[in-house]
């Protein structure tokens, strides 16, 4: 027998640990799984003897002729039931609607496209592509107006980046732990594939004033949403995006075209985006003076705060799940950064005290979501599952307590996990696991 | 202004070509576009002059709040509209089911899970995935069972890449150029992150006898579809895929899982998995011995043809789009190899004479979907636009006349695109575009 020749009696609990309570060495992942290789013991499958036959019989979907094929697949209706969006405006008053990004049920690092996180400040426009426009005007030579017509003939590039709301965990601000899903705390970030027209081509091509330092940047929704973005930004990577993961943009996403700034805070990302205007200095509109300005504990509030820092979070497990008895387990999540790749996910199953290596999924791609993988051998005890992220620059994901101390808690805890006017939290989350196999957030 | 201190009459035709016909040097795309700034006779958008108050006019969907956030993001009506997926069999006769990528739509690397190529030779099955098994058996030394939350314990591996049918492109082996889309051509190949358990996982578990050299995967679909596969496919890269594009596959894709043999035969990454024996040799079971058999001039056929090998092709312009007018367009299309990462793909707008080395979209994934792009200065005249792939390992996609040679064609023009029994076809696409724009299939 193969794996005989190589561990003969492989069980879990003969492998050299990487961490306390657990925690084995992330090689057991790469290549063949050596670890895992012989170790029977570690099987959750189930062995098959002499009653092998049965479940080998024909199940009812076997025995007759599917379905047809739609011209757009969807999901299971068996998945359907399970997603939960947590729709917060499901009636459609007219205040901010969000749908948020299932994590725990998710795995990889795309997120598709029916599952993106969206919030819109007064609900999805209707945009008839073929009447849509941009126009590019302010500080510039010559305006110009593009259809999607013109913009399709324009040098195209592709990026896979994360948008990440800047009021994404606010609900980690409460100064006790919220009980909610990692949907429900980190569902306001998603990463995809976005292609588009470089900014800096169709600047270039309108001409910028040399005295011309921002950009602002409004969408053709009612509330025409607007943004001021420093044109270094244009000059670096900014897209005025069409696809989204090979297709034309979805319409929660900004459909037929939005403002792509890789991992700057999503809201400046504008959706349905229409109108641009160079211009010397910030506009100080309404979402970014007041929404989404981060208050300080010593009462002032930075006054604009792009980047989505370094930060990472365990997707599964998490919150609301319940483990099946000890055993193996892999623990996994997804980690980012504005500031570039990254370099480093550690992993603690006992509440920080010691920490293992997690092995990263490749390509690391820069401002990208990276998944991470640790594997567990978990022996039944109380465990607090934690992740924390390094980036390529030496950034580090802070510690909650130097967290809270640089940026302030809220006061009493809230039981509506929407309610937090704070912003671009990235410290650490924490999943407690109790002997029941019981999964929830804790502090620690 | 900024420009004007780069490019002071920056023109199209000013610019050195990179080959015949237009085609301009390939970092044009990179970066800032240094060949395009200041060139306002590229511009493709309208200037704006008194009149430019005019477009700045809200349209009648920003004048109203818009539409409630829906639990599952579906495309913009107007491009439903637009995607026809060409369904072979619409009304769900007893036989194949094909639903084509809509490549001329798409734009990236990743196909969205909407729009993933699917075929299904009976319907595809409804099937609960809370009693759907996965059984390996045959030559191990203890068969095993696993159901989808067994499987969620283990660890789990993503890989980006393309699942390609093996008749994807058999119009292609008509002695006439087929009048049809590059979605009726080449729309039975895809590209998603896939994530899954790493089958040598499972089958080190099981334990496989040293005498075992293949095993054969069995699908849940009615005809319980079945391929035999080297072993050898298993050590390598093999997952029992649970996820596509971060959630869970899609029905026409195999749910709640299928097998992913990365880059290899489509028909042998069998869907909705639910058996797989481990044997001495194939099975020579239907779909290998008869449907996706390769025949050849000689009047044999391969055994076995595994490899998807070097290929690309144009996606726009493509047959059935209408250029509007001289100036600048961009050329671009997927390249993608079996055999690892594409290392260059040049392109001719003058039917094979002359070759410019198109700029390639990073990151370069083995086994992936790699866009290309390439900038183009369209003078009007008639124009043959073509692309031709490496890979890493110096294979090159072959010219038609070599592959017509060593894999024959049919002997007459055939008008369904459906109807060829050819498999493989890895030769190069010709588009031929007309003085009045029109691009179409040609042969060159």
């Amino acid at each position: 027998m193969r794996d005989s020749q190589r561990h003969r009696s492989g069980d879990l609990d003969s492998l050299p640990p990487a961490a306390g309570n657990g925690l084995l060495d992330r090689r057991a992942l790469l290549g063949r799984g050596v670890l895992f290789a012989g170790a029977a013991a570690t099987g959750v499958g189930s062995s098959l003897t002499g009653a092998a036959a049965e479940p080998l019989k024909d199940d009812p979907w076997s025995q007759t002729a599917g379905s047809i094929s739609p011209a757009y697949e969807r999901p299971s209706k068996y998945e359907q039931q399970r997603v939960n969006r947590i729709l917060s405006n499901p009636n459609g008053e007219p205040r901010t609607s969000h749908a948020r990004t299932p994590h725990h049920l998710l795995n990889g690092t795309i997120t598709p496209n029916g599952l993106h996180f969206t919030i819109v400040h007064s609900g999805t426009p209707d945009i008839d592509p073929d009447k849509h426009r941009l126009v590019i005007h302010g500080l510039v030579r010559q305006p110009k107006l593009f259809t999607l017509e013109t913009l399709s003939r324009y040098p195209m590039a592709s990026i896979t980046t994360f948008v990440e709301c800047g009021g994404n965990s606010a609900p980690m601000f409460s100064n006790e732990a919220v009980q909610g899903t990692v949907q429900q705390i980190h569902g306001l970030c998603s990463c995809a594939e976005w292609t588009g027209v470089r900014l800096s081509t169709l600047l270039d091509e309108c001409g910028v004033d040399p005295k011309a330092k921002w950009f602002v940047a409004e969408g053709a929704d009612s509330l025409a949403l607007s943004r001021s973005v420093p044109l270094t930004k244009a000059w670096d990577d900014a897209l005025v995006a069409l696809y989204q993961n090979g297709e034309r943009i979805m319409p929660g996403n900004g459909y037929p075209m939005r403002l792509l700034l890789p991992a700057w805070q999503g809201n400046m990302n504008v959706k349905f985006l229409r109108r641009i205007q160079v211009s010397e200095g910030p506009a100080m509109s309404y979402y970014e003076t007041r929404t989404y300005s981060q208050l300080l504990p010593n009462k002032k509030a930075y006054r604009f705060h792009f980047l989505n820092e370094v930060k990472s979070f365990i997707t599964s497990p998490s919150h609301g799940m319940t483990l099946k008895g000890p055993g193996f387990y892999e623990i996994t999540g997804i980690a980012y950064a504005a500031t570039g790749r990254i370099a480093k996910v550690m992993v603690s199953a006992d509440g920080g005290k010691s920490w293992a290596q997690a092995a990263l999924q490749a390509p690391v791609i820069p401002k990208s979501f990276t998944r991470f993988r640790a594997p567990w051998n978990w022996n039944g005890s109380p465990a607090i599952l934690q992740s924390r992220a390094w980036d390529e620059g030496g950034n580090v994901q802070p510690l909650r307590a130097d967290f809270v101390a640089a940026r302030g808690e809220t006061q009493k805890p809230v039981t509506n996990p929407l309610g937090f006017p704070n912003q671009h939290y990235n410290s650490i989350t924490s999943w407690g696991v109790d002997p029941s196999g019981q999964v929830k957030h804790v502090y620690a």
